[in-house]
């Protein structure tokens, strides 16, 4: 099989573009990319961009990968929909209302939801077509290091490619023991099949997707209790960031189970009194002896690498006991000319920072110079409040003896945190004590991850504090928390 | 009366400090500001912080000036409502709730505001104390060029300045032959006293304030007229983006007579079949022969500046025909140690460039090196959709022979603006044709008002498009639309 004919494969999506190869001439590629999240898109694009020929192999029959079809942008969607209800119960004549708008919540998501995700899909696809990428829908798989085979249901092909990006992806990890049943014990992939909201449920692991999708149903009115194996949640996050986090979310009633380790999860018979549909409930053993029960179980530690069906062995690869794949700083895996990029390299696996993977990826196989600005990657989590960060956490800074001062803008300090009720926000900037040059910025609250890049720019270059204390904002508007950070910094610099 | 004994004068609030001076002896203060807006407000902080003594005088009850307490924080509140509401009537289960929210807006609007306002005072009055500030309630007008008079309803005062800033902001102007009601004929200062949205309204005037209240009265199911005598509304914003501001706001409903003059203004008694409350309408003529009519007229040519009770004439001094004050580019008036700033001086009238007026004049008064940052001066216009600009425009770049080159970025192909449902927005990126530094930032959309800081960051450090073509953005947020628009423009640059 390996390295026989290639065919005319129906895998092949039609671009547009009349094959330049017969049929008995194997497809010949600069550039494969197998699978088409954030990370092989760009890549694709990129290559594209310098003359390459590029195919994108995609199992899916969707292109797009986790972030457009099942994580991001539909826990962005659920994320917006809980948000326009929380206002609604706000001003709502009767809560009546409130319940009824809470109700069909899940209903309406799934329509709104696939129009996002069909533009989504459609702009993905323009991109491809307009830089004559081809698409070859089925599962890719390695030959030999330089042929992939593509296979579908009825049908296989192969095609020859100088490099290839691996961006697969992840799915929900699955550990022994636990018995997903989409219905009472749920991964995050099961979420946008909820038809209603629980009365209660525990979140197990503490990173961005369970700190995510906690908060967003504690929003929405769900008892949640969230488990997490360490002392606090996403531990590369500020401190006091996650400090007022954390005081958050449980003043608006989460439970934290911090420092706790689950052992067993189980499906139980309702206990007397349970709000449950179907009878049953998720039951949780710690290691500390305590039991949890929740109408709801939602497991959210790791994601598995999903490499298992690449057929690595003969790229001369392997992947870790999470199927994800070691790359050097160039994105190269082992063997040089096959490169990884997204999720299924590991942290940060967002989407954003899977894009510019991709694109470096590329430059570098193709020899193109190209700025690697990795000190400059915001990070956005979309819980509920929203967190997002730029630069230098305090942590690095102490533990590499950099001498920093914080500035601190509160919300409430601000017209337009007023205006839209969002007090509990803040805005922290770290500022270099001798040069006053802007090192970090770290935000928690409504439109943190659009703040951000404000000061992004301004560590890109190398602004100071002073900037920030004589620049003029928009008033009134979230920005002006730059002003009042850099004051308040300037003024502790100075010991006042 | 003049250089009379001041007396411990109830005029004078209370900050906490002891009073240095005696009953038989006027106080004495390097600056005596004249208004509590936001240029008061800001030099008073300035000059305190400079270690002047400096007395505010305020002839209101409150303290903050028209932005605080008649125009732009009750303006964005109202705003905000309206929004609300918009988003309710998409997802509210029945109409009839949407009605009965709309109904009950106004209501609930006089509540929030006043929380708003409340938070406003106390921040300054804070700020105030903080900074030993003194506070004088009265009317303020010169005795003689160095001593201001302070009268109450039943006291006056005196005290001494080496320096006054002229602060006291402007009101609606009362043209002859438009009788305001309150009720048909209305002034912008009216609108936060309805209690109700009407059917139909005539707004007079395209500047910053009608083109906000036409738009959010709209997006409120009001049937608006906008009349304006130029030919656009807004002359001061970028084409382009009025061009796409007019198309939106008549795609939704409003008409817009633009290039024409109202000749006369008049309350009829309601015509048959009219919705009116009150058995009244408002009837407007214009110069081209048409008669417009409609439950309410708002009136929004033109401001006059609160200069008549200030007796100008004993400081050597003397207003424009619409109670303006002239100043040179520090902000000094005729009489040098007597500056002015905010919207008495006119053009832009935003209390964000107030603010940095005020403190530029304190600066300069008391020689404190200060720079102005002019060119970076963010526009924000809160109508629905909001405006926001910064840099140059396309006009002026033109006008001087500078070439550029524009990118730009639609909502609709950024996934934070399909989550949002708002695909209508856009961003537009003025390039240098030849260095590719970034000249300009315009946006119409939700966020514009913010998403503008950081084109304003990256046209302070001199940045390229390049920048934004290698940034990360936080995936989905908006300010993916400036590497896009980078894109586009860097696009257009090499003609491809």
């Amino acid at each position: 099989m390996v390295e026989g004919p290639a065919r005319d494969s129906s895998a092949f999506a039609e671009t547009g573009r009349p094959s330049a190869t017969g049929p008995d001439v194997m497809k010949q590629y600069d550039l494969c990319v197998i699978g088409s999240g954030p990370a092989g898109q760009r890549a694709a694009i990129q290559a594209a961009k310098l003359g390459k020929r590029v195919c994108v192999v995609e199992k899916r029959h969707a292109i797009g990968g986790v972030a457009v079809n099942t994580g991001t942008i539909p826990s962005k969607a659920l994320r917006e929909a809980i948000l326009d209800v929380g206002d609604r119960s706000v001003a709502c004549p009767t809560m009546d209302d409130f319940a009824a708008v809470r109700k069909t919540l899940f209903a309406n998501l799934k329509r709104s939801c696939s129009r996002v995700i069909g533009n989504e899909i459609e702009t993905i696809e323009d991109h491809f077509a307009n830089n004559n990428i081809d698409v070859a829908h089925g599962t890719g798989s390695f030959s030999d290091p330089k042929t992939i085979r593509i296979q579908t249901e009825n049908d296989e092909s192969f095609i020859k490619a100088d490099y290839t990006l691996i961006s697969v992806g992840t799915y929900p990890a699955q550990p022994n023991g636990v018995q997903f049943d989409g219905r009472t014990i749920l991964s995050s992939d099961d979420i946008q099949e909820m038809t209603a909201a629980p009365h209660s449920m525990i979140v197990v692991g503490g990173g961005v997707i369970g700190t995510e999708y906690a908060s967003m149903l504690q929003a929405l009115g769900v008892k949640v209790t969230l488990i997490e194996g360490r002392q606090r949640l996403l531990d590369f996050v500020d401190s006091e960031i996650i400090e007022a986090f954390q005081y958050h979310v449980r003043q608006n009633g989460m439970t934290l189970r911090l420092g706790e380790k689950v052992t067993k999860i189980e499906v139980i018979d309702a206990v007397a009194g349970a709000r449950t549909t179907d009878g049953t409930m998720a039951e949780a053993h710690l290691e500390s002896g305590k039991t949890l029960r929740a109408d709801t179980l939602l497991y959210c530690i790791g994601r598995q690498g999903a490499t298992h069906t690449l057929c690595l062995e003969n790229a001369g690869l392997e992947a870790d006991k999470r199927g994800r794949i070691e790359v050097n700083e160039n994105f190269q895996t082992a063997t040089p000319h096959i490169y990884a990029a997204g999720d299924v390299i590991g942290f940060p696996a967002l989407a954003s920072t899977s894009y510019e993977q991709g694109r470096l990826a590329a430059c570098h196989m193709f020899e193109q110079s190209c700025e690697s600005i990795s000190k400059l990657l915001p990070y956005g989590i979309y819980a509920v409040p929203e967190i997002s960060m730029v630069g230098w956490t305090e942590g690095q800074l102490t533990a590499e003896g950099i001498p920093y001062e914080s500035g601190i803008a509160s919300y409430k300090e601000i017209s337009r945190g007023h205006l839209l009720g969002a007090e509990f926000g803040m805005l922290k900037m770290l500022i270099h004590q001798e040069s006053h040059t802007v090192l970090g910025v770290h935000a928690i609250g409504t439109g943190a991850t659009e703040l951000i890049h404000i000061g992004q720019a301004a560590i890109a270059f190398q602004a100071t504090v002073e900037y920030f204390v004589n620049a003029v904002f928009n008033y009134p508007t979230l920005a002006e928390c730059y002003k009042v950070a850099a004051m308040n910094g300037l003024n502790k610099l100075r010991g006042v």
